[in-house]
């Protein structure tokens, strides 16, 4: 064969590196070629306003963000929060006074008020006394004479559906680094309960137990054992595949059993009930861990200039977001929960939409930012544990840390990823995932299943957008 | 170029498949070639009178073998053991009476007792009352006026260097489909207690509390909840980090929440030790576990003919394993706790050897069995979650069955490895690793360590050879 009549021969080994739509890459691998995808999508979703927005916050402007997110994020991180004290909510929550209710997420009016958080609302009132009856609740609730306040106005979180007025206990949290004090109502367990959006009998007879012998008994335990740091015990149950939100049973036996000698020596009128409560409710530590979030994430928000996101509350009908060093709130439709599996008769058709406070767990490296560590949680996912370290993983890609306490087994030891950028999200479209319970749409039927809720991106581009005006203002 | 100038050429890319031993895969992997090792080595170690003795149970003999082995796992994992009694071991064991004490182990002698159980008998011995002093214990357990017996002649089992006499509290745990009974000691606790070897006033004087008042109030306990169902509890524990032998933690957690309305019904002289106790206690769930593993392998050992191993147990002189459908005990040399954290100034060489009843764990699908799902196993190994993934791996390399109730979420929700094949272990030569703590060996330090101990290979060979000629004489 001569130089002339050589053949041009194709190589017989291709490997492909493929950027962008999975389409060519699939094509290649069809071929039993090697492929690399590299994960490239469209920034902002290709929105050219927000495109804009996100250049804006780069170059010079992008140092000082990073400075002080690295603040923003060392206070989420390091804020030691200590249960100090139980009482009702009038004592210790300032301001808070007269006929009213303090709700889960963003502020509402009663005619928007989805019905599992009306129920729970209409337990709060006639617990309150302020009704004989829910159909006298319902009657006051409407005409406007009982008051409804977010509670997130009055550095409160509050799970689920849940509604109290100034009668209810609250436990009382202190970031004494921060000088920051949050609060959370006593968790009112599994079952016929109001947080569930259930208004039965046994349901207000719940709130009045613990307002009556529940937090009371709370406090002497508390008085005996003094102040109780809850991320230390919150980092134990990390290492026993609680999420610290859908699952927190392994942090509340290891508190319970901490607390045993305290239990132990109540007094008798009381005792008993407490301990019956106790050993019913796997979800006890929820509350303690979401005013231990919220303390920390109000430390962070005393810090200027930041684009981490330190509030996730929604109520039932919208969802609302804040960033540190902002007093705005930014406020979109809740979703429904997608990835969810559903009591037996039950299913996505009778679902209300995502509620509650506690995905303020979600942004200090809980709930499905610890979801790899948590077979729990990989208990709801078609993919198992694989799918839980993916929904870590997803966090990651829009936080700017990770944890120096929350420590993953299952995922290298690595700390779970903490501090959500909101640049990130808008630019990557990918908003935190949340491991959450879910309520029945309308019938009372309460808690009818569990998954997992992907927060709307629409709130974070609202708040990327202010970023970028306030920082031009100012 | 013509044909007949043409060069030989090697091929440029070569895959390899290496049989044996791993220095030519060693070889070929630095040249940056792929290689898949077969993990081949000679069938038990190269000793022909035990590749002859494999041979001989192999062929028409084998089926017969797997038969039996089959019923002898069905019962190692489908027994259903409750807790039904907590009263004094001479009022529940049968036949024990005067001065005995049941220790760990295979049978032994005074003179041959290692230090820590020494410590352990002379404790007990005190705590009956049959001397004032550790010392004139000493004398008396020297001159034999005390009666040695191995707890596992009298259905007990007994963690670590554990000794106790007819007064000490023993749990009853049946398995009601099997007919058979198991005891043991309620666990005496972390720190300063007789069961790591320590002989000291605080020591006896737990085994004084477990007696007078240990002991009727976990019965007022048990009076009042109804029988307890072990395995149910451990199966719970298994998803959430307990390997269920050195580490019971969540799943003693998880017992107390349950109990705790039985806990605060107690009455009021004893009701507070008793919590306090418990609330010190995380390693209070061991003993229930291995009584129920005792329970379990007592019915297995009414099969006949099978290779199924049903006890492994060690004195810290002595190692002891059984096969179910044998009455022989096949014995060696007690080995030390080789892969093992220290606490600080503590090291291999202050070590005693690997010492307890609570190997009997790693026979039903826990402890080493379970380490892929145990966190706290991984950590006492240098690869962490990867050595404890091999580690039940290489459980299931010697097992004939996978449990039906023990799931590790990290190991693909496979059950853990269950029915130890002697044949298996022997031909492999491979043997069973077993999670333990470590003692003190001479000081009375107590617990100084961690680990995981390997059994010895010895036992296994005696217990084949014995496989062989009973099936020949039989």
């Amino acid at each position: 064969m001569t130089e002339s009549t050589r053949a041009i021969v194709l190589p017989g080994d291709v490997s492909v590196v493929n950027v962008g739509l999975s389409l060519f890459a699939d094509a290649v691998r069809d071929q039993a070629a090697p492929v690399e995808e590299v994960d490239w999508r469209i920034p902002a979703d290709g929105q050219l306003d927000l495109v804009d927005a996100l250049e804006q916050l780069e170059g010079p402007r992008a140092a000082g963000i990073d400075q002080a997110n690295a603040e923003a994020v060392r206070r989420l991180d390091r804020s030691v929060p200590l249960l100090v004290d139980v009482a009702p909510a009038g004592t210790l929550i300032p301001d808070l006074s007269g006929r009213t209710l303090l709700h889960c997420g963003p502020a509402i009016e009663w005619a928007e008020v989805c019905d599992p958080l009306r129920r729970s609302m209409r337990a709060a009132t006639v617990a309150e006394g302020w009704a004989g009856t829910i159909e006298q609740a319902d009657l006051i609730l409407a005409d406007g004479s009982v008051r409804l306040q977010p509670a997130y106005r009055y550095d409160t979180v509050m799970p689920m559906a849940s509604a109290i007025g100034p009668s209810a206990p609250v436990f009382a949290v202190d970031n004494r680094d921060g000088g920051t004090r949050a609060f959370a109502p006593i968790n009112q367990g599994p079952g016929e309960t109001a947080w569930f959006g259930r208004e039965t009998p046994a349901a207000i007879a719940r709130l009045e137990f613990l307002r009556d012998i529940g937090g009371p008994m709370l406090r002497d335990i508390l008085d005996s054992s003094g102040p109780i740091d809850i991320f230390a015990l919150a980092a134990q149950g990390v290492q026993i595949g609680d999420d610290v939100h859908m699952r927190t049973q392994g942090t509340t036996n290891l508190l319970i059993r901490n607390l045993l000698p305290q239990i132990a020596a109540l007094p008798d009128p009381g005792r008993l009930e407490l301990a019956q409560y106790l050993s019913g409710n796997h979800l006890f530590f929820l509350n303690l861990a979401m005013a231990a979030a919220k303390s920390a994430a109000m430390w962070a928000e005393q810090v200027e200039g930041s684009s981490i996101v330190t509030m996730m509350c929604r109520n039932g009908t919208s969802y609302a977001i804040k960033l540190a060093g902002s007093r705005d709130v930014f406020i979109s439709a809740a979703p429904p929960v997608e990835e969810a599996m559903y009591y037996p008769d039950y299913g996505p058709e009778t679902s209300a939409p995502d509620i509650g406070d506690s995905a303020i767990l979600e942004l200090v490296g809980l709930g499905g930012a610890a979801a790899a560590g948590s077979p729990a949680v990989a208990g709801f996912l078609p993919g198992g544990m694989a799918d839980a370290v993916s929904m870590t993983e997803r966090m990651a890609s829009i936080c700017v840390a990770e944890s120096t306490r929350f420590k993953l087994p299952t995922w290298n030891n690595r700390g779970t990823p903490v501090g959500v950028d909101v640049r990130r999200v808008v630019e990557l479209d990918t908003t935190p995932k949340v491991t959450t319970g879910i309520l029945h749409a309308s019938s009372g039927a309460g808690q009818i299943g569990a998954g997992v809720a992907t927060a709307p991106v629409e709130s974070f581009r609202a708040a990327l957008r202010s970023l970028v005006s306030d920082a031009s203002s100012g």
